[in-house]
């Protein structure tokens, strides 16, 4: 009350359109009291007021499946916008009477078997990740292989015979078609599975709903799309992070889906059809996915948690842990079987490193500020690979939007990639002898002497995992140091344009190669400084290759926990873990400085409404008041058929989340909250057609069950597709039952933080803004709260926009 | 509304006394309307109802300082209990209109102070958990070397002049001498320093106040107690767990404090004197002493988050590391300073198991199930030591609560303890031949021929990390069957004995050296078992060791995550990092079976309000309604100071959160609510008199700063110190200003569950439940949520207790 006093300025800003949040206006468009709720701004003068005017009137109301496929209005140019097409999940749990009475009539052996089955549905995405990385693995292996040998096999021909740009053509051409054909599938049939899909399951874990993330075309699309991207020689991870999240999530979808068709699962998995068990499923299978590619079972755990989970919970997080175990474990089992060593287990996931010796495996306290310096140095590389990147990206959305030409730019790409490559082979003078036990499945000779090979070939003819293996563990001397600086620098470059286009890729495992480059070629500069050429712990120029790839990848990323873990366990020994530590976090520091890290870029270029961890941190001066959606659109606890299925297929708004409340007087005053209702919940029961006409009891209303929820879910159909007649307009619906009845509240003192906090730690998609009184005065959705964010110059205010 | 109606049976019970929760009973005691509220339930039966009659009236309301000295009643003997003498922490800040005050006028500068400020202050505790690591290292170190030096003189002198009686006197004597001065510093000066400390730690971090355990004597006092009774030759750990708790806590509370005085730093370190601030410091101190000891960063990161965190926050999370990262890095650094290889970091942290060497790291499929059974061993050995430890706790609480008896017992133990070994080692006739490698660094010759020692003195003779290295590493055959059987019986329950004595001591080495021990065994019998005795896979039983090692820990602790990555990071090799997971599963499933794990046992047996993750399965028929405690005492926004104190005298309630209310009409009916204040703030508030004339302006109230009540914070004087005269009693005291304006709140509706992850996830301490004209009906404290949990038949109450 005394705060109200408090505020300096407020200013009706009548003129604008309506917001149009997750659940707000203007259907008791009261002009006068309610009106003055409006978005308002205390008159600090910090923040840039602004909401885009722009509202498509005409905007397509449809489900989200049309909406994202008309992609040149997709993408907005500009990251001071938040776009409105986002969606959230529900994690907060609707706790309506049916939901209540069927936990009461549950007994304490239902709630095991859930849990219990809740364990089997995480050891089955483990088992099915592990087996697509399987897959996976040995399609590309043998793809690649094949493509390698036929190159090989015409280079060897032409060495000598001359014409070798023949070769180049030929391989130019094989990667070309490759990537295309992966190009393909991705542009037309799928494009969310373009990309690392990394911004993708930060977005979902975080409550954003990205359309056709769980798939299981995604799922198939991306296997695809990464095989032919690897298989193509572009500068992408073969399995990387990439892996994990169509694969995951697809997986999950089905897996529940497939569940509930067999009648004895049914009622087990129909429990899990909701955002928050969904939620928990997908989490599990991200860790899966890391778990299975890097060998890294606790890495990916972290990952996952890093990445995504807020509220920590034990129980989750077991069998988060045990969904990457038995991921690592099915693909070793399998590879092991392929590899015809058939329970040797002891290997690592997909991306092998090599395990370091202990042996070699020593650094000293002199080392430390080198490696700070190399944390430094990944920093700065990593922000000038982001700011690149991102200047792409905004060129491609703004001029590469069409399928054709973004397959045509994927096709460019991989003919560049391997002409880049064999000109470097070609130019390149550096001959090693042929070793014995080197990483090398292809030397190519070249122009060397015989039992030579050419240095270069090692690193660009061969897939960046085993290149990346060779620079970590081959002896030393194996390159020279204008090989690796020339090639660091090419590498670079290319790894920057292909990340972004529209083929399924990641950029850990190019990252981890540019960063192994010039790690090694610094270790060879170090070794040459130093006085005593002879001094042995400088003589691994291996160790200094890991410590740039941490550095590299983490001025990429930016992740600093679970990367250390996962570079940890892919490398198999735990003595570098400091080292790496250290890199990590001051690559991030650095590249902090000067911009985000890739992932974030990329959320941010698609106005995704993403919650940080806590709220800017001088937003204390805001309250709930000035952050809300106002007014809100109520729905009476016993509401006219006909004014919901209005405010439902009102294309203006599109809302999600309506407050029910207990009308005491007129329209003049906001209702007393008494519940809150999904746009879903009343589509499932218009689709029921559950009410009655206004003169029979209500008893006679139709009885619904929480199965008629769980089956709609997740599609619910749109409003349109509803009939409903003239007469059924007049009935009454009652809504008592379905709503959730006690939706989290916070008055309209509420403090920014304060707000957030609750918002985020419960996950929560619509938070009612209450006065004393307990009236709904407005509604607190995820892009309320993501439109804040502290900028160069303090706290600034995104633009919602409707594209 | 409509669930009101739907209860089924309501009685009052109005003839037991009030709940005496954190915040309730009768100041405006209304018989009427708000007693019908009162603690009821609803008729399905299954609830245990119950509530302990015998509240003390005389029960002594000093603060805690007081209540815990009182040992013979501090514990009471039932664990189906709360014990009502617990206070929360307040996680969720006070944010009245001091704070924002505060926060608003703090610029993005100040912000970023604040949180590179945070940033020193976890360097700091790294550092000084690594030096104080590295000091008890080296007194243990040298305290023991001492030891054994003599003993081992003497014992070759007596052994073949015969009299090995008198060696045996020696020896017991020199250990119960070492035991009693670490019993008596911990028995007379600080008995919150006993045990492994970890129980504390995660009542720390859940939310429970534990008094005096963030305190520079803790502190002292327990890192003098770990050094005599791992000196003195208990089965107990170096430094294991025990050590990260007091250490970080004591140093972060000094740190601060120490902080405070220099009046540059005052600014910042002052904004931290609040639980918030200080739970991310214990976090990151349990961090760094975890490891420290054990030399894995990540494993503490995990294990702090594991045991304690709810809310995964990445900025804290990254510091929590950093911490650890430091802590390591600084004992590492001090610890090559003091063996002379400065420079060197490359080993890990205190315990050192020995690194496993990258060739014998190989296990096959086949294994995998024989690991399962090692688990399973581990899970009901584990279960079998928590039940013994259990009966023991039991009986110590009953009879052997006087400090003298205490210490007599610690002596007792530390005499059998070396009888016993003596007795084993006298009677082994286990020659092996001296090594020259090996870890052994008083090898026994006793009775052996010239070149051989005894075996079983380098298990018994020995600081118990020593011993698992040597279990770990030692050749094939280095023990014989026999030996070791013998060796895991005996240790097991000399272990089982000294987990709960007051000395300062952990339960992680015991456990790992006995699972080591019967782990050899397994593996040595594999070998003998399998026909062909060269396979070369079986013939390292130093494998089976350590999997052993795993599983006994595992069954006793029931961690799975942290723990795995302590393991995989103490032996420096990641290959075994799934054997490991599996059987650490497995031992926690198994010994889930029979009784929970160790740590459980005591923090129930102490009664603590502890509160697990999420709310009972089958708790969802409960509503906030019959949760709460019912009626709630509550303040006026501008009250008489006669009234408050009154209150906040009263000796049987002790209340610590009040609702500030808005009162409508007479007192016959509930106020609204608009805030709640602690009673830290009342007393502060009443010692800098802060209140004006019911006469005067409200304006002439004296102004108290931010700063006034952090200078009072964590040690707020009690209420009897304050003296308030009759004149001053009948003044007001305006509120407003200081109470928190947004509480959070929930309806009587509101289930169990939802009211459980609200107060969990957020971290509160109060949470007001109101009707639906928000007018307060009850409070929800944490021990009206941890009185719920789940027994054999379902859901329990527990009962509450003053003692």
């Amino acid at each position: 009350m005394a705060n109200i006093t408090k505020k300096v300025s407020w200013s009706s800003r009548g003129d604008e359109p309506a917001p149009a949040g997750e659940g707000t206006p203007l259907l008791n468009g009261a002009g006068g009291a309610a009106r003055s709720y409006s978005r308002q701004f205390s008159g600090s003068g910090i923040f840039q007021i602004g909401r885009l005017s722009t509202v498509d009137l005409e905007e397509d109301p449809a489900p989200e499946e049309e909406s994202a496929i008309s992609r040149p209005k997709e993408i907005p140019h500009n990251e001071k916008l938040l776009s409105l097409k986002y969606e959230s999940l529900d994690y907060d749990n609707s706790e309506n009477q049916l939901f209540l009475e069927e936990e009461r009539r549950m007994s304490y052996m239902g709630f095991r078997c859930l849990e219990i089955s809740r364990w089997v549905v995480c050891a089955l995405i483990g088992i099915l990740t592990g087996l697509i990385a399987c897959f996976i693995d040995i399609v590309v292996e043998n793809l690649a292989g094949l493509k390698y040998k036929v190159i090989k096999e015409n280079i060897e021909k032409f060495t000598e015979a001359g014409g070798l740009s023949i070769s180049l053509i030929l391989w130019a051409f094989l990667n070309s078609v490759i990537v295309m054909m992966g190009a393909i599938i991705v542009a037309f049939f799928e494009p969310i599975a373009a990309g690392s899909g990394i911004p993708q399951i930060k977005c979902y874990l975080n409550g954003v709903k990205i359309p056709r993330v769980v798939r299981l075309k995604t799922l198939v699309v991306k296997v695809c799309g990464v095989i032919c991207s690897v298989a193509g020689g572009l500068a992408v991870g073969k399995v990387g992070e990439l892996l994990h999240h169509a694969l995951s999530n697809g997986l999950m979808s089905s897996l529940v889906d497939v569940g509930s068709l067999t009648p004895l699962s049914q009622q087990i998995f129909e429990y899990f059809r909701r955002d928050t068990e969904k939620r928990d499923f997908v989490s599990a299978g991200a860790a899966a996915g890391v778990s299975a590619a890097f060998g890294a079972p606790v890495g990916g755990v972290l990952f996952s948690l890093e990445e995504g989970a807020s509220f920590w919970n034990q129980m989750l997080t077991w069998r988060i842990f045990f969904a990457s175990m038995i991921s690592t474990f099915t693909l070793n089992f399998f590879l092991s079987i392929y590899h015809n060593k058939t329970g040797e287990l002891s290997n690592p996931g997909l991306i092998n490193f090599g395990r370091f010796d202990s042996d070699s495996v020593e650094y000293n306290l002199y080392e430390i500020p080198l490696f700070i310096c190399m944390g430094a140095l990944g920093g700065l590389l990593g922000a000038l690979f982001n700011v690149l990147n991102y200047w792409l990206t905004i060129f491609r959305i703004r001029y590469i939007h069409r399928p054709c030409l973004q397959v045509m730019e994927a096709m460019l790409v991989a003919a560049v990639t391997a002409t880049v490559s064999f000109a470097m082979i070609y130019f390149s003078d550096d001959c090693q002898p042929l070793g014995e036990d080197q990483a090398e499945n292809y030397p190519l000779q070249l122009f060397c002497a015989d039992g030579e090979y050419n240095s270069m070939a090692t690193a660009f003819f061969n897939t960046p995992e085993r290149s990346v293996r060779s620079l970590f563990h081959n002896p030393p001397g194996s390159y020279n140091p204008p090989t690796l600086g020339v090639f660091t620098l090419t590498y670079f470059f290319l790894a920057c344009w292909t990340y972004g286009l529209t083929v399924s890729a990641g950029v850990f495992i190019p990252s981890l190669l540019i960063g192994a480059a010039w790690g090694r070629l610094f270790g060879i500069m170090l070794a040459h400084i130093t006085p005593y050429g002879s001094v042995s712990i400088w003589a691994d120029p291996g160790k200094y290759a890991l410590i740039g790839a941490a550095a590299q990848l983490g001025g990429i990323v930016r992740m600093t926990l679970s990367l250390t873990v996962i570079l940890v366990e892919a490398t198999g020994n735990v003595t570098y873990g400091f080292p790496i530590m250290l890199v990590l976090m001051t690559a991030k520091i650095v590249g902090d400085y000067f911009v985000e890290g890739l992932y974030d870029i990329h959320i941010k270029l698609q106005s995704v409404p993403f919650l940080h961890w806590e709220a800017p941190a001088t937003s204390h001066a805001l309250t709930a008041r000035e952050v809300m959606s106002s007014p809100v659109t109520c729905f009476n606890r016993v509401e006219k058929v006909g004014t919901i299925v209005d405010v439902l297929s009102n294309t203006s708004t599109n809302h999600n989340g309506f407050p029910v409340v207990t009308r005491v007087m007129d329209d003049d005053e906001p209702g007393k909250i008494c519940g809150l209702i999904l746009r879903s919940q009343l589509i499932v029961l218009l689709k029921h057609k559950v009410f009655v006409e206004r003169t029979r009891s209500r008893l006679n209303q139709r009885k619904l069950q929480l199965k008629d929820f769980r089956d709609a879910y997740p599609r619910f159909p749109p409003i349109q597709s509803i009939h409903v007649s003239q007469d059924e307009r007049e009935c009454m619906m009652d809504l008592t039952e379905f709503m959730n009845p006690t939706p989290y509240t916070v008055t309209q003192e509420t403090s920014l933080p304060r707000v957030f906090k609750l918002f985020r730690a419960l996950g929560l998609r619509h938070l009612v803004v209450v006065d004393s009184e307990n009236r709904v005065v407005g509604l607190v959705t995820r892009k309320d709260l993501a439109r804040y964010h502290l900028g160069k110059h303090g706290l600034e205010e995104l633009q919602l926009a409707q594209t």
